[in-house]
């Protein structure tokens, strides 16, 4: 195979006065009376590389022709340079695989982000776009260092799943029964014993459950990092139908040790960001977000406030008095979008993590606090995006989970695994759940969840 | 919150003549006249603690009636010792969690494989699945680690597709209608658009069709790990309906790189399962498979076979006039597993790339050669466990692949976005899909894919 270097290697490792081979796609051709510039990207790098073609140039003339987005191998000469860069190269042999045509869809002029999503099979092409999943891949990079740090164990749970970890019923069914010859049993139901897994299935909304089977007892510390799906009939700016959930579940954590496990959480993924990736946010705060990095410097050097859901529902109401919300506050109500970036965006202006929610709000496996109405929840509520953790410590004392369930009129025997857990070394233990695309959403400055996932699945939407 | 020592660092840091406090789960409990050994492990390292608790401890008599697998926390000072480990701990103070009752299921008597499958929300709490989790975890670090190294940008490609990548059409059908009250076109056929999604969905068999669009003119260089789901009928040791795959895709690169790509790959995932967990492997060659570690350092330092399936088809054909195969051996037919651990373990005795299969037998998207008959499509064979990987170099002619889809009769509009890489900005390019299951398995010595996924999905079978 032929020998040719990445352009992240070219700016890595600057070889001056040497002769090298790139290869990459057009960005733009500029061409002056003796010769031209052409702008190549290859992807590995948000920086472009600047090559001048000179009239000499064997195929001169088809050089001239390039469009953007044609594909093309380069060699030549690598020398110090002036402009923005500090190294470009003069060719000395220009091979092009692939000529664009006039119908390329991705032209020199502004393209839309709503555009864009309809050919999202080009749209990494943009310099938008490979900024975003070149810094979703810094962040993905990043999650698993920070667990892997603090001697956490990755965790494939299960995506096809009989049970429903959340109770909230808005599950996709998986199935290979025939639609058109249901099978059906003697009383006339739909005869899912026939069908791939001899029983009802569905899409996981989350790993916590069997995650916890592995912490408590097992491997102690895991976290999981996969695909999470809601069938829910959700359009908007801040929902997926399939977005990928980062689930730690910590043994002996209690809720202060999950606020704490969380934060540094948080904070990791900015620092590595924008160590890895300062062209990238750059970029992307130039052109979409202004305020963006000094937001994220800010909360880098800043503790995260943590307040009660008590004490955050009487700052609500005051306010309230004389700011109008939407959605009228009161003890008991579960926090609409609007309150939670009130709390973060403007009363205490930085990421807010609110703790000890009504238990009637919340999730069946979440512990109980004594006042007998309160359980040991948390969110993480950072400005621009709301709720981007949710987590809790667990109920982990057996006749108070299966008291609690059966409040909640759940069939407590399809639960008999994860009441085990409170059987058999039963320990304290705490977890939560960071979505990641609203991590990316917050840390780019994207302002719409579509422009953070390589191809979004919203309600009538599962396009490439 | 109280510090506590995770048993690992206790390892890591040896914290000689200072009282530390740890926490964990009973393995066992020894008793002599004068004092009784706790040993415990917290799931952070393969290594037990053990712990010394003299008679005159306050709570002595609870503490000899500790069953295995009971929690506990142990505030202790740490000692050099002269036993297995080097060091231990001399408890001042044991408090207990829970107390385990003689129901708990994981007694010391060793227990089967298949029965712990039955109770696999407790088998993480054994030896051997600790071991094994703890390497499914550093193989998964490393693979991130590796590709990142090769500046690849992972990639979340999506789960829930409307296309089939393989054309294979065993996939599970994602829906919301309800099954009872299925809505009909005026045709009588079910209309799904109505459905979820608006349009047929199912899960996805490969992000490879996905990452191609975001390698070709974008990035340059992704990979993907995430599940992937077939819903074919097999029971086998070496099948799931659902699993984990890793798959890289490069522009630039020919079968040759990939090739190369491939056993980089593989030869970094078992040099760092080397290094970071010896005592898992030993352990697990010691029970499972004597001979692994030998076999992995041979692997490790020896290239990999290549072979064009052409030539492993002649060899296969003389060994069968002395070996007796279940399926004959002709040109053209694919090769069974059988075969490809005739050929990996008996043959070549390591690893073995086989190149340019047959056409009539790979996907349609396999770069065509000149022959006419075969395509650029590898394999890589593994003793133990057959194909290991398979990729090809991708056919990049826009011409040639819409004839190849018309001979296969396929609806070349369905696939309207993935022959517009072919239109614009093409460049030659490659990847390959590695089963991460079967990469564990093949690094473990473990011999059924069941035991190296924490649930395991296969027909009739969705537990936990």
């Amino acid at each position: 195979m032929s020998q040719y270097l990445l352009i992240k290697k070219v700016y890595d490792t600057k070889p001056v006065d040497q002769t090298v081979i790139v290869r990459g796609w057009v960005k733009s051709l500029r061409q002056s009376k003796k010769f031209s510039f052409l702008v190549l990207n290859d992807g590995t790098t948000q920086k472009d590389l600047q090559i001048i073609v000179d009239l000499a140039l064997a195929n001169y003339e088809e050089v001239t022709k390039l469009t953007i987005g044609s594909s093309v191998e380069v060699e030549g000469l690598v020398v110090a340079s002036q402009g923005k860069q500090p190294v470009e190269m003069q060719a000395r042999r220009v091979h092009i695989y692939c000529l664009n045509g006039e119908d390329y869809p991705l032209q020199k002029k502004e393209t839309s982000l709503e555009y864009l999503r309809e050919i999202a099979h080009l749209r990494s092409r943009t310099t938008t776009f490979s900024a975003v999943f070149r810094l979703r891949h810094v962040l993905a990079q990043a999650t698993h260092e920070y667990f892997s740090n603090e001697s956490f164990t990755y965790l494939h749970t299960p995506i096809i799943t009989a049970s429903d970890a959340e109770g909230a019923g808005e599950m996709f069914r998986i199935s290979t029964l025939p639609l058109d010859k249901l099978p059906r049993t003697d009383k006339g139901a739909i005869d899912f014993k026939q069908d791939y897994f001899g029983r009802e299935t569905f899409l996981s909304v989350s790993g916590q459950l069997e995650a916890e089977t592995f912490a408590v007892g097992g491997l102690g510390r895991v976290y999981t990092f996969g695909p999470t799906f809601r069938s829910e009939n959700s359009n908007t700016a801040r929902h997926l139908s399939e977005f990928w959930m980062v689930e730690p579940e910590a043994a002996f954590n209690t809720l202060e040790d999950n606020a704490l496990l969380a934060t540094g959480y948080v904070k990791h993924l900015i620092q590595r960001a924008m160590e890895q990736c300062p062209d990238e946010l750059e970029f992307l705060a130039n052109r979409y977000a202004p305020e963006n990095l000094k937001t994220l410097e800010h909360v880098l050097s800043s503790p995260f406030e943590v307040v009660t859901y008590t004490h955050a529902i009487s700052i609500l109401e005051e306010v309230s008095k004389t700011h109008k919300f939407d959605f009228p506050v009161k003890w008991g109500i579960d926090l609409q979008t609007e309150h939670e970036r009130f709390l973060a965006e403007q009363y205490f202006k930085r990421p807010t993590i609110v703790t000890d929610y009504p238990k009637d709000i919340k999730a069946f496996y979440m512990k109980q606090n004594d006042d007998g109405r309160t359980v040991r929840a948390m969110d993480v509520l950072v400005p621009g995006v709301g709720e981007l953790i949710g987590g809790s410590q667990r109920e982990d004392n057996y006749e108070r989970l299966v008291k609690r369930m059966e409040e909640m009129k759940m069939d407590v025997n399809n639960y008999w695994w994860y009441l085990d857990l409170r059987k058999y070394g039963s320990v304290p233990h705490a977890g939560f759940g960071l979505g990641f695309e609203r991590a990316v959403m917050y840390i780019s400055g994207m302002t719409n969840i579509r422009d953070v996932i390589p191809f979004p699945r919203t309600p009538k939407n599962a396009e490439f």
